[in-house]
């Protein structure tokens, strides 16, 4: 077992020794150890740009989230957003700041779990700059992809009528973080969910490529946001039904129905479709190897977000915002 | 005096506030507001991708960088790093962690910085993310650039008998810093210096487009750092002529020679120039307005940086590293 700290290292110790363990796709024409990256653009597309941190105390707790499931996050929250845009991922830039008496075993095993999510969707990691914390430790990936201007998804698309989509099950990364809270070391599937949520990178282009969605936004902030969202970028409306909500067993033993709903961390996709493109939305599902897709409600003309529960009609619960909720 | 903590007003507030003050050029596509940003490339070049973060406590300290000047530097240290390069900067993401009991108002001071420098080098801030930080006030920026392959500028290109150049002078940053440490109110050319470089972004670009350098760096971690991973990119030397070096007379008033050599926080453009290409860095000289640019020394066939003072030689001091230094 190392006990070497990070701060007995230095900086470009540390630097040699992430991109030791890169390599570089032929579009990359500059990789690390210049003044920046620099990347061939993908003929004929747009580029897709996102940044989203992870913060220790807020985003994750180490505690209960190992040093691998830190690093797999911080890239899965920003693959899950380029996916929402329908843009196949390409590159991650990666900004560390780091405790002075961290062990270098955190580093290593942070790449570890950051390395094999981006192997997984071919990322090439080409970038980025490593600092000491004087505080948590701070983990920021910026991630670029790209799509064609023709299978661009947005928020603002979805029309009255539209029937409103969930991939996989909502809440699981919500009771994960409630297992994980409970007891450390606790296990199984939503556990694994929470930690390691898989972002759906396949589907999100599969839904631009074939036009089969008219709005699209990834669940990260709970469904309850996301529906918002997507209603207020429209200027639309959606009733839910909460009968038809994917909640897993797991998840609904230990979350009560809003707590399912205003929960985040599930990185699911939430999109609408028009009823007369179903069939387009069954290519998605066969080709994407059958993840479900489950009909949840639909667009309403009138603004505003509505749940049937058992034939009345209420509000949606409030949804996570960083600045009112920890972790 | 607003008298309003980040943490009362949440995130959608906080995202609606900085994305109130922006304006998006044409070629964004989508800019904030949705899951991620979408820019059209720039036709015939390549991507060119940064990221550099500022954490309170290690890069500045609150109780002498005023808010502007953070946000300034934050968006400078990118803009510079993308100059080295030859390109010329399009978008700019901001990811902030801010402590939940900070006022609104420095948070405002901060974009009031960085959207100055923004504007003035036409650069798109198209997204970003803000979140609590439970410790030290974080800010990362991700910044792209767009360079023509032929005119992009790379540490490596450096052989033996190109002289050394540097614009304008070396340690201003540093002694900017001391004098700061010592009086928190000090002002004049050094401190604004600190406070806020101004990126060589036209420099950069210039030296790219008509081939006058053989590499390029930008100067954030020293001369000595700069002159050291040219050397070593290039698999060459240097010779550096102590006598040569443009230091002013208010970093030479509180600094030592080694000092101002090995300061960081200048964010000049070191860069290696053929003898028989003077001409081609003469035009660059005059188009940008004459800002200087001095020789300082030339490249060795052998490896190893020297530095030549009063008739003998000697080796650089140390440059700056983040886990071994601190502000």
């Amino acid at each position: 077992l190392s006990t070497t700290t990070i701060s007995s290292l230095g900086e470009h110790a540390l630097i040699a020794r992430i991109t030791a363990r890169l390599a570089m796709p032929p579009w990359v024409v500059v990789g690390p150890g210049d003044d920046a990256a620099v990347v061939e653009p993908e003929r004929g597309t747009l580029d897709v740009l996102k940044t989203d941190a992870q913060i220790e105390g807020v985003h994750f707790d180490r505690r209960f989230v190992p040093a691998d499931a830190i690093g797999f996050r911080a890239l899965a929250v920003n693959l899950s957003d380029l996916a929402a845009m329908g843009a196949r991922p390409r590159t991650a830039m990666l900004s560390l700041a780091l405790p002075d008496d961290l062990d270098v075993s955190v580093l290593d095993g942070l790449l570890n779990g950051l390395l094999a999510l981006a192997e997984r969707h071919r990322v090439a990691l080409v970038g980025g700059n490593i600092t000491r914390s004087p505080g948590p430790m701070m983990i920021d990936v910026m991630a670029t992809g790209s799509v064609r201007r023709r299978d661009l998804l947005r928020r603002s698309g979805a029309r009255p009528g539209d029937e409103v989509y969930v991939t996989g099950t909502v809440g699981d990364g919500a009771a994960g973080l409630h297992l994980l809270r409970v007891d450390a070391a606790a296990a199984g599937p939503c556990v694994d969910r929470y930690l390691r949520p898989e972002p759906r990178v396949k589907i999100g282009a599969m839904l631009g490529r074939n036009r089969a969605a008219t709005s699209c936004i990834d669940l990260s902030d709970g469904l309850a946001d996301g529906l918002r969202q997507l209603a207020t970028a429209s200027g639309r409306g959606m009733a839910v039904d909460a009968d038809a909500l994917p909640i897993s067993a797991g998840a609904r033993a230990v979350l009560t129905l809003d707590e399912a709903i205003a929960g985040g961390d599930d990185y699911e996709l939430l999109f609408t479709v028009r009823p007369s493109h179903r069939g387009r939305l069954r290519e998605v599902r066969r080709a994407s190897g059958d993840v479900p897709m489950t009909k949840i409600g639909v667009v309403t003309r009138e603004p505003g977000v509505v749940l049937k529960v058992e034939g009345s009609t209420r509000a949606l619960p409030a949804g996570f915002e960083h600045f009112r909720g920890t972790v």
